[in-house]
């Protein structure tokens, strides 16, 4: 047995997640019966660990028979019937004092915890498997590159609420006067085709493209026909000529949908305000018709929709040629879908259909292509639309993002009739952290949690790099976790050349930097190398999720399968965190392991139960266990 | 400003309840604005406090405002629009040293918490008044009087899997070779209605009672019919002749209902056994036709009923005389359910169908009468049927009866395919029982949690007085804590007389002693006293719950509104509690308060932030604030 010099309590050394190490199999089909695992330290005063679940409703204990010790751990095993479409789970541990602790998503308590913070499996899930070594990379079209200045938006193309569009020089600040919606810089699919070769370069496998259909605005999410591309993009001969580009690289792409709403000039608004009869009046809500309506938080140019309305449902997504439906199909042969404001979609006041709206939109799209990503955009708590049944994944901002960020920079938040925001005079606590992503992720099935989309920022948030006044170290730090974090990475256009933010244009959505002699080689450098250890490391894809370390300034975790362990590791603060131990016995890792670090190749063993570190300095580091 | 010399923690006088002392209005109408307030320490290093909430799915901050300190408080308002059917809300709290916390129901978090951990009120939302006052007092009908013997089961009455019944004298144990179901003792409705004085008498107000409707067994939980009384209960007849018994003594009643399966000899099942091709075939689930079928728990007798069927929905609760519908009407005027197995119900397999079905049934009976109470059997978190559109209540053993019982007790817990029960070596901590009641009514609206149906037993569980071996101070502090805890106490008949299980006779279903020489009188005073009290004391009958003090052996909480301040203190130990203080400060309790004891009339002062208190010997104590 190990000698544990270190302060880790025996309770705080069990684990247990979805991942192929403690399930069997974590996407059984119903009927199946599978085994779950658990595991404590050797020198744990436990005497029975019994799995409890609820089968139809009622309460079922099961002992678990304990294995021989392993590495410091001793497992303990048992049958899990999969007997429901979502299986919920716990753990009951009684110790040899005669002490009962339960052991749920939401870690240890000595009450009996809320079904609601049980661990879940699905049953018959089908999981697409592209987005395993998927690496995304987001692209706002119009400030991305310009294949095609022939189509840029000129005055005469249209008036829209009085404004005419013009388009400015690459780069340049919005003139005096003009306003953000109508001032466009002419990136188009054309250039998105024409970068090709330096996105496949890069690593990156899957776009997501915000909107690209036709629309009166530079960021297109006041869509005017969700079936026709913008021609101020290229049109559809510009989108399918990317599409074969695509492909030939063996590249993926999801766009960017918006059924929360539309534009005022989209003809479903236009007759409903125009017809009063017409059956569209009901695809929005009218506070006084024709004039007054609700809008996306009260912006009148993004026409809320009306989900009680099941003649909206069917041409959004019902009927065969709906939009959620034909994209997915050749030739565009779209992977998926990104949903705009989801977490609002289907919501107004007594109508809370959002589960619904969802749910039928998952049927739609699955039914088109089972392989095809349906993605949410949810700034906030989003676990109850990934049970399985509703999202793939989110943009995980509530799961990894904002904790993150606010352990770099502080919180953080401010919302609509908020006169200043509320902020934290510090950073929050690593604790802070590791609370925040634990809940978040013990909730979800883990089958769900592996198809989360994880970012460091979007279109929506400034980017992290100018938010962390330029300090290097810690936007690699950020990197680090989220191409290491259980989920799918997302690059923004220009993070990986080392774009900033600019005084006079729209936070992140600068144009992108295509003179090379501006980029930061180095950052480019980095991302590629993370990029390629994502793309081939199945335990950073696959693997469980532990939390090791949660140290004033410092937190670490493995990612763990059968045959490996990966232990990231983030500095956040300037002053070094001197060489010494960091206990990852809990993690079942033994005496004498070596770890090799990824970038430096300092290498590093286990002893006593530590992993006995160099000095580490501010930023991200991720040790590979070497055999 | 209080000198504080107690151990509490500013972050540990923060509450809030949904009681009327915490927010405006209880029962908001939907489009209504309320104040709702939160309190903390005046010492607290509090800067601002913020009402979080999430319209329509979109996060939303609003600043909160501080009154002038009160008693060592300082309250926190701030305004909720009643904009959805459901409202969720919880507080961030900003400190003076620019620390964030964030306050649900689960408690204060330094991260923010999942959004299922947040505070609820509904909208629109109809509270049965009645229930408010309401003591219930249950019945078991076979053993509590038998008022007509010559409606006694005899064997030639019927033949019902290979036996007949027979009836024993009363209170007689079971012959040796005799079947418990069909054994019976011969209680009726006529002996109910004869004793409708001591039950109105004893203070009671209105009566559960275990199923009455035509069966082949003494528990009659194998319904043969929903729509008939049992003959050998005094048929309906008898049922009308109690039913103006108890209407002309203001008292109600509620029934029990058997939708998750019915009895072997329903017609139903005759039909649909022996009828291939007819639509009763449905209404069951079938391994193999006919021979082999889904069974409660896997009993032959209690076969169990598949909701998929929307036929068999109809005839349940849908159609105008189905009998969830017809029994509420007059003449029989039934002021509610209790529904056997809630906790099962509509769930096989693939098919979970609990909450579609409970939402339906919830309808059909709040059409028929919306004062009707709608309360189901749930032994474990019944949380997530508790959001104000399935149950009115359940039977709270999860959130009231169990935490207290393994707080005396031990945990304890077996269930099918277990060899032996999982139990604790000693009693759990207080904590224990504190995390568990807290947060199964944090979870659910504060309107819900005051129609949880509490109970110390049933005719599922041993009497809680042969539990804890005749120690009638345990027994007492139980019956206290049920009759001042949130919810809607219920008595189980006999307890009030001190009655025991006992060798031979099936726990808790032994026959009610009506030969008073044989009563515990000084239990029965106890009981008649507490009931007063309970059906007077409008605090404890819609008053907030803060729990003031776990010590290791010692729980106390108090029910206050805005008039009256009650504390309840529960001593576990033979060792008295030495005279001293207890810190009370954080319940908006200021200095110079007193409090009489309303058992022993001793009183007790605030001082310096504590109610001082003589010695508390085991038991419990009801500490009633004068003015």
């Amino acid at each position: 047995m190990l000698n544990h010099t270190t302060s880790i309590h025996w309770r705080d050394s069990i684990h247990h997640d979805g991942s192929a190490r403690y399930v069997s199999n974590p996407y059984p089909a119903f009927g199946e019966t599978i085994t779950v695992k658990i595991r404590v330290a050797t020198n744990a005063p436990v005497q029975a660990v019994y799995l409890r679940t609820e089968p139809d409703g009622e309460q079922h204990f099961a002992e678990m028979s304990a294995h021989p010790p392993e590495k410091g751990l001793r497992w303990w095993q048992g049958n899990l019937h999969i007997n429901e479409p979502t299986v919920h789970y716990r753990f009951v541990i009684l110790t040899q004092a005669g002490e009962v602790w339960h052991y749920g998503a939401m870690g240890l308590t000595n009450y009996e915890p809320l079904d609601r913070a049980d661990f879940q499996i699905l049953a018959d899930y089908h999981a697409p498997a592209w987005l395993f070594d998927a690496v995304f990379y987001q692209i706002f079209p119009d400030t991305f590159r310009n294949g095609d200045p022939s189509n840029d938006p000129k005055p005469e193309d249209f008036e829209y609420r009085g404004r005419r569009p013009h388009t400015i020089g690459w780069g340049e600040a919005l003139p005096h006067g003009m306003m953000y919606g109508q001032t466009y810089y002419g990136g188009d699919l054309q250039g998105i085709t024409q970068s090709l070769d330096y996105l496949a370069d890069l690593g990156v496998t899957a776009l997501y493209l915000t909107p690209i259909f036709k629309a009166y605005s530079c960021h297109r999410y006041d869509v005017a026909d969700y079936d026709t591309v913008d021609p101020s993009l290229g049109g559809e001969s510009a989108l399918l000529h990317l599409a074969e580009g695509l492909a030939a690289r063996g590249m993926r792409y999801i766009f960017d949908m918006v059924p929360n709403h539309c534009g005022p000039k989209h003809y479903w608004f236009e007759t409903a305000i125009t017809q009063p009869d017409s059956i569209e009046r009901d695809f929005f809500i009218f506070h006084h018709y024709p004039d007054d309506y609700m809008g996306w938080l009260g912006y009148k140019s993004l026409v809320k929709l009306n989900f009680t309305s099941q003649e909206l449902r069917r041409r959004m997504y019902g009927m065969e040629n709906a939009p959620f439906r034909r994209w997915l199909r050749p030739p565009y042969s779209v992977d998926g879908w990104r949903v705009d404001v989801g977490n609002m979609l289907g919501r107004a006041g007594k109508d809370q259909l959002n589960g619904e709206v969802l749910r039928e939109m998952r049927q739609a799209i699955k039914e088109t292509n089972p392989d095809a990503y349906f993605m949410g955009e949810n700034f906030h708590d989003a676990t109850a639309q990934l049970q399985g049944d509703q999202w793939d994944g989110v943009m995980n901002y509530r799961g990894f993002t904002k904790p993150l960020k606010d352990w770099l920079l502080g919180y953080n938040r401010g919302s609509v009739g908020l006169n200043k925001p509320i902020q934290s005079a510090s950073p929050t606590p690593t604790d802070a952290m590791q609370g925040a992503m634990q809940t978040q992720l013990g909730v979800i099935p883990y089958a769900v949690a592996l198809q989360q989309f994880n970012l460091i920022g979007s279109h929506d948030t400034p980017r992290l790099y100018s938010l962390l006044h330029h300090n290097e170290n810690l936007l690699r730090l950020a990197v680090i976790l989220q191409m290491t974090f259980p989920g799918v990475p997302c690059v923004y256009y220009g993070d990986e050349i080392g774009m900033q933010d600019r005084a006079g244009i729209e936070p992140s959505r600068d144009c992108m930097i295509w003179d090379e002699k501006r980029w930061n080689h180095d950052r480019l450098t980095f991302y590629r190398k993370l990029i390629t250890l994502r793309r081939q490391n199945v335990t950073l894809q696959r693997g469980g999720f532990q939390i090791l370390a949660a140290e004033s300034d410092m937190f670490a975790y493995q990612r763990e399968d059968a045959h490996n362990n990966v232990i990231v590791i983030a500095q956040r603060s300037q002053n070094p965190r001197p060489a010494g131990g960091m206990t990852v016995w809990q993690g079942g890792i033994a005496d004498g392991t070596c770890f090799v670090e990824y970038f430096s190749g300092h290498s590093a063993v286990v002893e006593n139960g530590q992993l006995m570190l160099p000095s580490l300095g501010q930023g991200g580091t991720i040790w590979m266990r070497k055999d």
